[in-house]
């Protein structure tokens, strides 16, 4: 996954957890993002628990920026979006994170350069803060019970920030070997030879609906996506079956 | 947020620790689903650590359905999803989470049960239980980094059935007291004011520049997506400008 294209700078201010800021950053890498600021952590920098907590993301740690003011992460930023629950009083944009992640992908684009705030983990971004966004970011989370935390929020932005550069593939078929599906050949063969079986013993009786009950079991194989291995098996347990327990 | 609604089961198969546990049926209810099932879970059942960690949403855990086999769990389902990041030599569709849930709505709808598997927390799903799947999940993570959780893969998973609910706002204007738009005529007054006062100390200089700068100054207030309280302010703190320190 490329980290080298643009892509929005993830600012936690005031984080107060090592294991917050360390599960931030494998959320966000989970999704190819690796551009974090942090602002004001709690309990300095670097911290020990965060590090042990992002592991396999522990570069994002290495590399993140690390100021006192949120005004001194913010001073090359041109678009700053700001993540929070609560609406305070001020007029602002509210975006879903789908609309907001498609927007900053459409400004980096363009050149921009943008940011995404993450408030502490308790109280959330203050509304100082609030301020100096262009936009806020909601997530439509169930109003009975609205308890993301930070990584959690971190995991379901970078999401969308995966979702909207597209490409991601929304259905394909895994083929095993022998997975080709089978052919109408394939399912003639099979149908006509369990059909020849059960006719031998007597399946299809009365005959008057002989016809009938065959058109059903044609249909019943038709509708399968069966593989061309699925047809061999179903021959090879036929014969077994035609054999008996005592050959 | 409806709960009462059809929506489909989340099937937490051989579950490991009691917080992972809990932590799924948080992110579950985070976006409106309770009908949590366990099979074989590890601990035994009921799981202290798993209700102290689901705290307000414990109600999934004491309704959850356990069974010892996954067999039990999907004896009245009529289709099935499986979360794996591995896919291993099974054939079977795979999608993404919104093409899965997108799927499952429709499904649903239309009067099937749905549920979705998720494997214990470091194996993941045995082939076995694989087997059972209409076709599996896979969230398309950071190949470099594939390293989700179970109630990250949860979290996730549920989000994007949310989002298959539509309803969701994308964009919206959050306006505080004042904040409705300002009026061409609130703008017009406030360029006016403006232009006048600086008009008074020359700032319009020289002559024969002076209506490009009217103009830059006129349109730079039109860009802004300015409220009535924004100009409101701004005459104010003209006016105190113009009154002076001394005064």
């Amino acid at each position: 996954m490329p980290s080298e294209g643009k892509q929005p700078l993830f600012v936690l201010v005031r984080p107060q957890m090592g294991e917050n800021i360390g599960a931030a950053a494998r959320a966000m890498w989970n999704f190819g993002l690796d551009r974090m600021r942090v602002v004001g952590p709690r309990d300095g920098w670097p911290n020990e628990k965060a590090v042990v907590m992002a592991s396999g993301a522990g570069r994002l740690l290495d590399e993140a920026q690390v100021s006192d003011t949120l005004a001194e992460a913010l001073e090359d930023t041109t678009y700053v979006f700001a993540t929070t629950a609560r609406i305070r009083g001020l007029t602002k944009p509210v975006m879903s994170p789908e609309r907001a992640m498609a927007l900053a992908a459409e400004k980096l684009a363009a050149g921009e350069k943008v940011a995404v705030l993450f408030g502490p983990e308790r109280a959330g971004l203050e509304n100082e803060d609030v301020a100096r966004a262009n936009a806020l970011i909601t997530v439509p989370v169930n109003p009975d019970f609205p308890s993301l935390n930070l990584a959690q929020c971190v995991l379901l932005t970078a999401y969308e920030w995966r979702r909207a550069q597209g490409e991601i593939s929304h259905e394909r078929m895994e083929i095993a070997r022998g997975g080709d599906p089978a052919t109408g050949g394939d399912i003639e063969a099979w149908a006509t030879h369990l059909e020849e079986r059960l006719d031998e013993r007597g399946f299809f009786f009365p005959p008057e609906k002989a016809a009938n009950m065959k058109t059903n079991l044609r249909n019943l194989w038709s509708r399968m996506p069966l593989t061309r291995a699925d047809v061999q098996m179903l021959h090879g347990a036929l014969r077994q079956l035609i054999r008996g327990k005592d050959n």
